[in-house]
């Protein structure tokens, strides 16, 4: 919640309506009879797996993949639904622990698929488990030979009603990345091996590449989050995510001066700055530094100097006098300055930004929470 | 607290003795007299205000230095110490609040300046403000111009107690840098216009370049969490932060193979990989990828492949058959890799890795926190 006391803190604005849209977009590409296992790792990526949960499975969503099973206790257990742990269970004790919650383990390799078989047949009855293979990804997954000792044994799956059969796509967000087309028809080759049972392919990525990558599931993450899924500028998604910074002070330079740590930007004698209450430790990215963009009233201001800590620093010059006396917020992120753009200019990915940045000091502020 | 029900996820470690320790280095390394206020601002770099707060406290800490109100009001205001608003206030609202609650702003301009003088003579009592002036920083301070300004007018801090006169070093930690010999000139200038008044001016590192530049009270922040202040490689400040991931799956390459997204990254035929379950979002920095150290015992083990959301992917050649059949997890981040480190092969400063990076889905669990 917004605090009342501070009534200036930077607060990171997140748009449940605006991820049901998104939702609403990515089943409309869904090839008929496709279902949806949203990805709510990382605390929905770091915007509120609680708030993400509860707005999708209002709107008919059953499945749900997480992490672990620290992750998958966070759910609300009330809720009637199928709950993916990707990183399967560990040991005995992990697949006890899921069985008794109800969860459905992603088998990495053949030790998990031996421990959950183990757990089954201890519990008297066939557990559904996803089956992960790697087709390219080289992380989780049977690789080629497990698969071969798998199909070789079939006491190693006896007692485990196979879910889905899965594998995880590398490079889908890049443009006929060669490593898409192996990996799909790798992928195609081994589900040979398990005649009758369900696929699941696609990350968000995936979805939008064609229904030749849907299979029985689709496991969009990014997608729901407002990250463009495509390899193409234009981002069918919406954006869910905004942040206004407030002007702490204003400043007219008296006379030439560096501004900031390791005075690393010198600033002209009469040059307009905003000092914005929103640092690297609110989520500004500090890579933003001497680089970011700001947009206020129609103008794109730049990021001048290092970030600090707790503030950034922006030459208003541009901005007409009189809407330099007004302003009071400036924005960060939003409508005009995208998740994307952030990422870009940072060099990085906007996963990395939304799971790490906000939720310390940048509180979390939903819009749309009227569900319930 | 370390989850009970997922032992393996991943905790970042934080020792509170060896930051009382670090405390206690500081305060050696002090002119007589000189008083210590300690920065806790941003969750204390992300350490933990709550905790670090009460360790230093118990050690006889009397003066911490926080951002704004929001931070100020997380104190536990039970125990009896000074509390400094380094953003200062902002309106007569949050002056009245500030005022309640017995905490002293750090005024940055004339307008705050001016709140302050307001809400004090409202009091009817002369109140404690700190006065900060804009030495080469050109962020916060009062500009030459309004400390001109306030000389002028008397009736400006008709009503205010001046605790100190402040300003803040903005290449302390760079070796030499002509910046700082101007600042300090500057800074001892404008204090003979405050004849008698308390002055405070060096950071972590300025702490480290001598007695000249402690005056009446430093604010060690980065140092206090092990970050090294000084312009040298040694470091003299204890480290304090632990990351040691979990081994969900150990591989050994069956045929040459891309590893990890994009495709960056490519394993030859026997080559041992170990995948940790600790991700970007558990605050392994993406920037590591292809180029982040690990270690166990007594290897150094790089990080291959493009760091994802939940996972990194170490080669693990280097060990013997059997240590790398033994271990269960890694150092990321401890005695053999610090934070510093990690810091510098991400291109950034650890400030901003310690503010952002944990507290989501990495849980911090405290080592030492018996004081009560």
């Amino acid at each position: 919640m917004k605090s009342n006391l501070s009534p200036n803190n930077t607060c990171l604005n997140i748009n449940l309506n605006k991820i049901l849209e998104n939702y609403r977009i990515v089943k409309k590409h869904l090839k008929k009879g496709c279902k949806v296992g949203a990805v709510v790792k990382a605390n929905a990526y770091g915007l509120g797996q609680e708030q993400i949960v509860r707005t999708l499975y209002h709107d008919g969503c059953r499945k749900f993949c997480v992490s672990n099973l620290d992750e998958a206790l966070q759910i609300d257990q009330s809720l009637k639904k199928d709950i993916y742990l990707m990183h399967g269970v560990g040991s005995m004790e992990m697949a006890e622990l899921a069985i008794e919650e109800g969860f459905i383990p992603i088998l990495n390799h053949l030790e998990q698929v031996e421990i959950w078989n183990s757990a089954s047949k201890k519990k008297g009855k066939k557990l559904k488990a996803v089956i992960q293979i790697d087709t390219g990804m080289g992380r989780f997954g049977l690789s080629n030979f497990e698969i071969k000792q798998l199909i070789a044994d079939s006491n190693l799956v006896s007692d485990i009603e196979i879910d889905y059969i899965m594998s995880h796509m590398s490079c889908a967000e890049q443009e006929n990345h060669p490593a898409t087309a192996m990996q799909l028809q790798e992928f195609k080759k081994c589900l040979k091996l398990f005649p009758g049972v369900k696929a699941t392919f696609a990350n968000s990525a995936g979805i939008f590449l064609g229904e030749d990558f849907h299979f029985n599931m689709v496991r969009p993450g990014c997608a729901l989050y407002g990250i463009n899924p495509t390899s193409t500028d234009y981002n069918p998604m919406n954006s869910v995510v905004e942040l206004h910074g407030y002007i702490i002070q204003k400043r007219i330079i008296e006379k030439e001066q560096f501004i900031g740590y390791q005075a690393q930007y010198k600033a002209a004698k009469g040059e307009k700055l905003l000092v914005i209450e929103c640092g690297y430790a609110d989520g500004y990215v500090r890579a933003l530094s001497n680089k970011g963009i700001c947009y206020a009233e129609g103008y794109f201001l730049p990021v001048v100097g290092i970030i600090s800590m707790d503030a950034i620093i922006v030459n208003a010059s541009a901005l007409p006098e009189a809407l330099f006396n007004k302003i009071t917020h400036i924005e960060l992120l939003g409508k005009h300055i995208t998740i994307d753009d952030i990422a870009k200019y940072a060099n990085t990915i906007s996963y990395e930004i939304l799971t790490t940045r906000f939720g310390n000091r940048c509180k979390r502020f939903y819009i749309g929470d009227n569900n319930h």
